[in-house]
């Protein structure tokens, strides 16, 4: 593990890293925000926050402005790549596929197999990378926009027992049924959309047994939203299992950064509620 | 005036907008923060936000986290860009001259006199555009970092009746005598010195007729402050003043938009001191 940079914020460290990822058999670079409260010897909790598309690590931790709000509480943020990276990784020379579009998912098929293994390095290879190198506690919840708002609940809805909570702005919620889904899925999973359901957090919330609290926001004025996103789609099913599930449609506000700032704050004190701080 | 776009944030609104510029010759883009008070009908006053070398008005729009506590407030923000741009604007390519790189003075010398009339633009022309178009008081304050810092302070001190009170991050309070200063004056104003010290915080400090409160932060692991910042220099001429003047040096903080981000929020507080809300 090398050190890129570390600046000093609200106290406590924001530091970059390169890796090399045996999931992914290739260099990935993450960011960790340590909170004041780990340079005097307390372990804390970890949020890991999974970005969208076009993103890597550094968009949501120079954007969202949620250091200050995880130093206050005392929570680690651990922020990953979209994707694996480098000349040797396949590309698709667009902006929803290859590099910066991985989807959080196992490829099974040709050209991506071979890198793009992002669920296997979030769900396990970080976390364990993080607990061996960095004073946190093994509790954990997990947040993301948009493609990473996907990435965050079907991970947690994969692995409840292994997250107190999720949340997500702007989340694919449907991807097997929306066409950005629909895309990636067919080239990293193969055409059996069958196989798709098992990265589809509508269809892990219709068929969980473990329920986690969920927390979702998403802006009215969004222009993803009809066609992409859909988080209604999900809050139907949540409403009949009578999930722990809270979707709040926020008047006015878009797909981006100033989105996500104006409610970081908010997705924080959430996950506060349910991590041993 | 054309609106390039419009963003909801903290209950407000974050627009950009492009108008030709008499003062430059040319078009020029700013970006103001909207807080949500003035949704209801009441007039804010406007906290100008003048940026740092190689920076638009979107750094600090997207990286400071400003919106949050201006929305809580009832502050306008208000964010120039760094220069005249265009093919037709002369520029240096490099970082410290030229486009992106104003130094927020009216160049006098070829080929920058054309358009290079940040001074005017930021003093005169902007303001009364803002007043005339948005829902502002005449009440202004004014800060920035860097070679905005210096912006900032530098026209406070010149019109101590035009603003309620300035502060700055890592500003360069004495730039005829620090090398970003020295080339960028030389080729703006000429080689006669004795220029230079209409455009120097610290000569313009020691001359000054009026007071006005000022703050200013400087990370004490910031790279640039032994060569070019050194804001003891204008420390030391407000003490010998009894000027109303703090100066924190953050301990661990370097040059970046992590240090501005993590001391934003006292800076507003500050100029809400001085403004009428």
């Amino acid at each position: 593990m090398e050190l890129i940079s570390s600046n000093r914020s609200f106290g406590g460290w924001h530091k970059r890293y390169k890796h090399h990822s045996s999931s992914n058999d290739c260099e990935m670079t993450f960011a960790i925000y340590l909170p004041p409260q780990t340079s005097e010897g307390k372990k804390v909790p970890v949020l890991y926050w999974l970005s969208g598309l076009t993103c890597n690590d550094e968009n949501f931790a120079t954007k969202a402005g949620a250091q200050r709000v995880a130093a206050e509480l005392g929570i680690a943020l651990v922020m990953p790549d979209t994707s694996p990276r480098g000349s040797d990784v396949a590309d698709a020379g667009r902006y929803d596929l290859g590099q910066g579009a991985g989807f959080y998912v196992n490829a099974t098929e040709a050209p991506w197999q071979a890198h793009y293994q992002m669920y296997d390095y979030v769900v396990s290879e970080l976390p364990a990378l993080i607990e061996a190198h960095f004073p946190v506690t093994q509790h954990k919840s997990i947040s993301g926009h948009s493609m990473g708002g996907h990435g965050a609940l079907m991970i947690a809805l994969k692995n409840p027992q292994a997250y107190q909570s999720a949340s997500a702005f702007a989340p694919i919620v449907n991807p097997a049924q929306v066409p950005w889904g629909e895309l990636a899925f067919s080239e990293y999973l193969g055409d059996d959309r069958s196989k798709w359901l098992a990265y589809d957090s509508c269809h892990l919330m219709r068929e969980a047994k473990q329920m986690l609290p969920i927390l979702i926001d998403q802006g009215d004025q969004d222009s993803f939203m009809p066609l992409q996103l859909q988080p209604q789609a999900l809050e139907q099913i949540a409403l009949a299992r009578q999930w722990p599930f809270t979707l709040n449609i926020q008047l006015g506000y878009d797909h981006s950064y100033y989105f996500i700032a104006s409610f970081i704050e908010a997705h924080l004190r959430f996950h506060a509620q349910h991590l041993v701080l």
